[in-house]
């Protein structure tokens, strides 16, 4: 399997052929204890990470401690994972409710009232102050650097609430990204209550949804939320903020003190 | 139903209370013949138009020929398609296959093996001009100066091999737009063997095989493919512009004249 994250592939430019970087976008089956539950167009690399995430913010599992061990290496593009023997997982359950992820589109959801249930209020009391969100983007913008710049990769980070970077990753996919940090911080046992996401893009609903999945109290994007998005958030108590282009930034719900 | 592509929200600004637009995200349930198949997260608007090309481009009918009507009307959010007596739909199959889809992550096929298979070259034998090519990220931006300035929405747009505009569209979802796009000129039955789609973003895998299923042979974007959307154009025999910023552009696959 491939771990890296740009290829190399020739390009015609103003008539000459010259070589250019390109975001690896590649498959990759995700398998819980011999069925297939999703496949995830996703850039290799974390992908342990990823398939952590995925089982969070999916609602597939409560905890990784109901994981016995995933294995990436028997199958290219595969991961497999495998439960612990008193592990319960409904998996026509699963099923039914996997499908609902996709910013861009399409959740198989099997009825569409399923999508607002279960929404308790996250009440972790914990309020972003203005100095610590206006210092993110630029903190991601000098951890991106040292990334392979393709044009086509998002980014998603979490932050302390001092505004210290816990983990920043990139994927093709924005929700990969999300679910990348979401899954590396799970595995080191980090309380997601007084922590902040931050995203490259924009903020859909299924971003506020994978969040909230895990508890995360603060998330803020550079770019729009939509307005499904701030209404979930008015729902769930998360603090939303968009367009935070410092020094100008708006919340569309919750507070910056 | 609302229609609305955006909806005013209440923001803090500053620590002041401003109103700004957002792009609306709703829901939408398509359900054939009572068989519900997926939940669509979209900007309402055209949704007959999204329905037509969700079915064509996920390879749920072969043809709109197989409709009977479209029912936008019976509930809110839902698109109720009821088939001709006499069509066949392999509900099973299309359950299985449908969950394709999405730029951002998931997409819950089966098995990984189905995601390239059926991949009939595309034999147009149509090169777009570089003049045509040139001319259309302005013609994009002057059609989309007459829609609501969100920052939120995706653009997508088929034009003629003279660059003619066909038609555009916006939303939240960058498959929706292709989607209606593509069901707009299905149902106006637009022979798609000698059009130009033209996206605003990136291009994925999945964004080359919604315009393969319907037969689109030049693809060109305004900022990156990935990989795989590169390896397809090759293996399709499609032409993929990307980076499209005149006077510059890439080409990754294919030809312009």
């Amino acid at each position: 399997m491939s771990e890296e994250r740009s290829a190399e592939y020739q390009v015609q430019r103003a008539g000459k052929l010259v070589s250019d970087r390109l975001a690896v976008e590649e498959p990759m089956q995700i398998t819980v204890d011999g069925c297939p539950i999703a496949v995830v167009m996703r850039t290799p690399g974390h992908d342990e990470d990823l398939v952590r995430g995925f089982l969070l913010t999916e609602g597939v599992l409560r905890s990784l401690s109901l994981v016995s061990r995933i294995d990436l290496e028997q199958k290219q593009n595969h991961a497999l994972v495998f439960l612990k023997d008193d592990a319960e997982v409904d998996y026509e359950k699963q099923q039914r409710n996997l499908y609902s992820a996709s910013s861009c589109g399409i959740c198989g959801k099997a009825s569409i009232e399923s999508i607002r249930q279960e929404l308790p209020r996250l009440e972790s009391g914990f309020a972003v102050r203005k100095e610590v969100l206006l210092s993110l983007p630029d903190k991601m913008r000098e951890t991106q650097e040292t990334f392979e710049k393709t044009g086509g990769l998002h980014a998603a980070a979490l932050f302390t609430q001092d505004g210290e970077l816990v983990v920043l990753r990139e994927d093709v996919g924005r929700h990969n990204a999300i679910d990348k940090v979401i899954g590396w911080a799970a595995a080191e046992e980090i309380d997601f209550s007084h922590l902040i996401l931050q995203v490259s893009g924009r903020v859909s609903f299924e971003v506020m949804q994978k969040s909230h999945a895990v508890g995360i109290p603060v998330i803020s994007a550079i770019s729009a939320p939509t307005s499904l998005a701030v209404d979930f958030a008015q729902e769930s108590g998360q603090t939303l903020i968009g367009f935070l282009r410092p020094p100008s930034y708006n919340v569309y719900s919750g507070e910056v003190v």
